[in-house]
């Protein structure tokens, strides 16, 4: 994958002085070539005492347009600000985008389109970079229109079924936390020996938020549910694919499971489920229903055909393990990851995520030379439950081959495991719930491709 | 101002129960009058014990299309995942945009456009919304040919001057912070009895975002800056308007201060600086130069224009206040305010926003009528220094009319002021620096305005 364009999704070359005594020449020389057209510039402005006046005084006086020239944007007017304009990024960002797998799934619309974990920074996901799972494709519905009910499957489950307009759920209290999602199916490919080259496509349905809504628990309480009894809960989506999940009821006892609109500071995208979806910290994205229309107590299960035939891990002997929802700890490196290119030995920045649906990221180690040798990442804050946490470590490449791997610890104790460790217990025909180390090769070349040790 | 189609700008009726005997009637009045589309389906699928294809089925039974007709979004395809795309809000949100004042500036370039606060949650604002300030407009400047200089007023106060691409400056050691930024100029208007309408005009040039970049300190301790003497440092920016600012090289040294390519996860947009802007946490948002250019480093403040002329505080008795950069404590009650309406009593959540340019918001008192009374707000995690703070409170409102003011005091003890404690020392001839409490009138009809009370 070519990251030409974007600064952000490549490694180049170490920092030179451009004003030594070889470096003046070099920056006058590639100047009339045209080749580096902000350092003359800078460079002229340095020798008359700084400044842009400075420089295009030099420029004028000195009659040698081709080198002091100053670029249209330190002279002349740029574009408005926005009269009711939504922003967009730089073109020069265009190759930062969601991607398909063309050939993964049979149609478009219950497909998938993965967030460029390679050029991201931070913990936020842009929600125009969200990554994608459609089950019969996105709607943009209108939420004068949409509602929401509240029911039991039994009516002695509830004192009374309500029904809410998206108005009035607004008006109820609501909080805003950060979290991560992530697809069970992530990582799935790697099950097999099939190395996807990128971790765009490895680990790119992951994505991490601030999501705002109301705790479930709020409509519950005004429905009168009876927690003794109704201990599971079934939420439904409006959308055509039928979607129907179990949630156990601890999770919304807990106050963590949000009905929620907001993302990242707006309302949610018709791609996450435009006006209304579950938020169901920890678990896989599938349990946070898009669409939602619908919550039901129950008091058992509902193993619904998403949980019941998808979503199961196969284990060894034939054996299939249901309602494994909790996705487990979890890292991977994004920088270098494959599909870069390390342009010269020296300093790098190691960087990457590290997750948890079990609570906050503990510690997060970090190898080099394929696990003989680790070393501790720096954690950056803030360290939050159940979402993304951005580690880095200080690296110097010899130039020699290198195999990089990240090992996340949570608060509870676990370890992420190797792949080895992983299939030792879950066999290898699972899809789901993989959150084995990930390894990436840096070649001599400088090219980094993905690897998997067994 | 209108929020006609987008639920996040209103605050309306309160939950009925429609499933209560006249409510049955109700809803099958409504639903065949169509006015309220979804009801009349889900109302269906109560009846027939749960689920969409309870309604569906109930639907062909009993023939009654006009009813129980399914929407489109719960039948049909909808659409594919991304190819390569990046996406947008809903077609609903149209109206959840920047927006700037006609007439409050000459040109377009030099001007500004307002973030939609009263629309927007937690307390990340999505980067399509981010305030804007331009002083000559906006560039979408190539990133292959931008250049950072780092030089010295004088040649001994550095060893060696440095000039980085995009790319050298990605390879060093970066870090991500959540951080505000606030115009100098946000709530100018108030300083006289100009009570602008909303609070996207009052408090608008205010904006939140997860930064990343390399802090200034690393580059500085690559060129051997002369610490002891070098005290201040001159950021340049590359548009035409020459905006040169100085930063006291004590932010510089706490780390703090970002050399900075990435906001909420991806490069910054063009609007903010793209490719490089400076961040300096806690000062107004004219020291975060865009287009970053050049660093020098001088033994003294250079007094530019933009802090000679411009962003000074003119004080009582003809003198003025210089350097007065950092954002004292601030808050603001976003809902309700301004433009929004109450259409019935009941319960209502305050929110709002704090921050201080000085670290933690320690404390956020409400009072809902004109200051007698006033209530400790709950504060959001993550509480963090120099980024905003999201408090809410819950709220019984009778129907009469009432005063909303928030007051936020932060870690330092400081406590935001009324007016007439800050006219008392400033004078009324600022635009500057108003950090004084906001007071929204909420009138019996429900509808919210701009009040002054000296």
């Amino acid at each position: 994958m070519s990251h030409a364009s974007s600064p952000s999704g490549r490694l180049l070359k170490a920092p030179e002085n451009f004003l030594s005594p070889d470096g003046v020449r070099a920056v006058f020389d590639e100047a009339k070539q045209g080749r580096r057209d902000f350092v003359r510039q800078a460079f002229a402005a340095a020798l008359a005492g700084g400044g842009a006046a400075a420089a295009a005084a030099q420029a004028a006086s000195d009659g040698d347009a081709n080198i002091l020239t100053l670029p249209e944007h330190s002279t002349g007017l740029g574009q408005p600000v926005a009269a009711e304009g939504y922003g967009k990024p730089s073109k020069y960002e265009a190759n930062v985008q969601r991607r398909p797998s063309p050939g993964l799934t049979q149609t478009t619309q219950a497909s998938v389109s993965f967030a460029p974990l390679q050029s991201l920074f931070g913990i936020v996901t842009p929600s125009g970079l969200h990554f994608e799972r459609h089950h019969q494709g996105w709607w943009d519905i209108d939420p004068s229109k949409h509602r929401l009910m509240v029911n039991g499957s039994d009516a002695s489950l509830l004192k009374k079924p309500l029904v809410f307009t998206m108005d009035e759920l607004m008006r109820l209290p609501s909080v805003s936390r950060f979290h991560f999602i992530e697809c069970g199916a992530n990582t799935g490919m790697e099950w097999g020996n099939v190395a996807v080259p990128t971790c765009q496509y490895t680990h790119g349905m992951l994505s991490c938020s601030e999501f705002t809504g109301v705790p479930l628990r709020v409509l519950f309480d005004l429905a009168g549910v009876d927690y003794k009894r109704a201990r599971y809960v079934l939420a439904e989506g409006a959308d055509g694919s039928s979607m129907t999940r179990t949630v156990p009821m601890e999770l919304v006892e807990s106050g963590e499971v949000l009905v929620a609109y907001g993302q990242n500071g707006e309302m949610l995208r018709p791609e996450q489920g435009y006006p209304l979806r579950l938020v169901v910290p920890g678990v896989q994205g599938v349990s946070w229903v898009k669409y939602l229309r619908r919550l039901e107590v129950g008091d058992q299960p509902y193993a619904t055909k998403d949980e019941a035939v998808h979503y199961i891990d196969l284990m060894p002997g034939g054996l299939h393990r249901q309602y494994s929802s909790t996705q487990e700890c979890k890292s991977v490196v994004t920088t270098p990851s494959g599909g870069q290119v390390l342009l010269d030995k020296g300093y790098y920045q190691i960087s990457g995520l590290a997750w948890s649906g079990r609570g906050k990221v503990k510690r997060v180690d970090v190898t080099t030379d394929g696990g003989r040798n680790w070393r501790t990442a720096r954690l950056q804050d803030p360290v939050m439950s159940k979402c993304l946490t951005r580690f880095t470590l200080d690296w110097q490449w010899d130039g020699k081959p290198a195999i990089v791997q990240s090992r996340a610890m949570d608060e509870t104790g676990y370890v992420q495991p190797t792949t080895r460790q992983l299939r030792a217990v879950r066999g290898t025909r699972s899809i789901y719930h993989n959150n084995a180390i990930q390894s990436w090769l840096v070649e001599e070349s400088g090219e980094v491709r993905n690897v998997q040790l067994s």
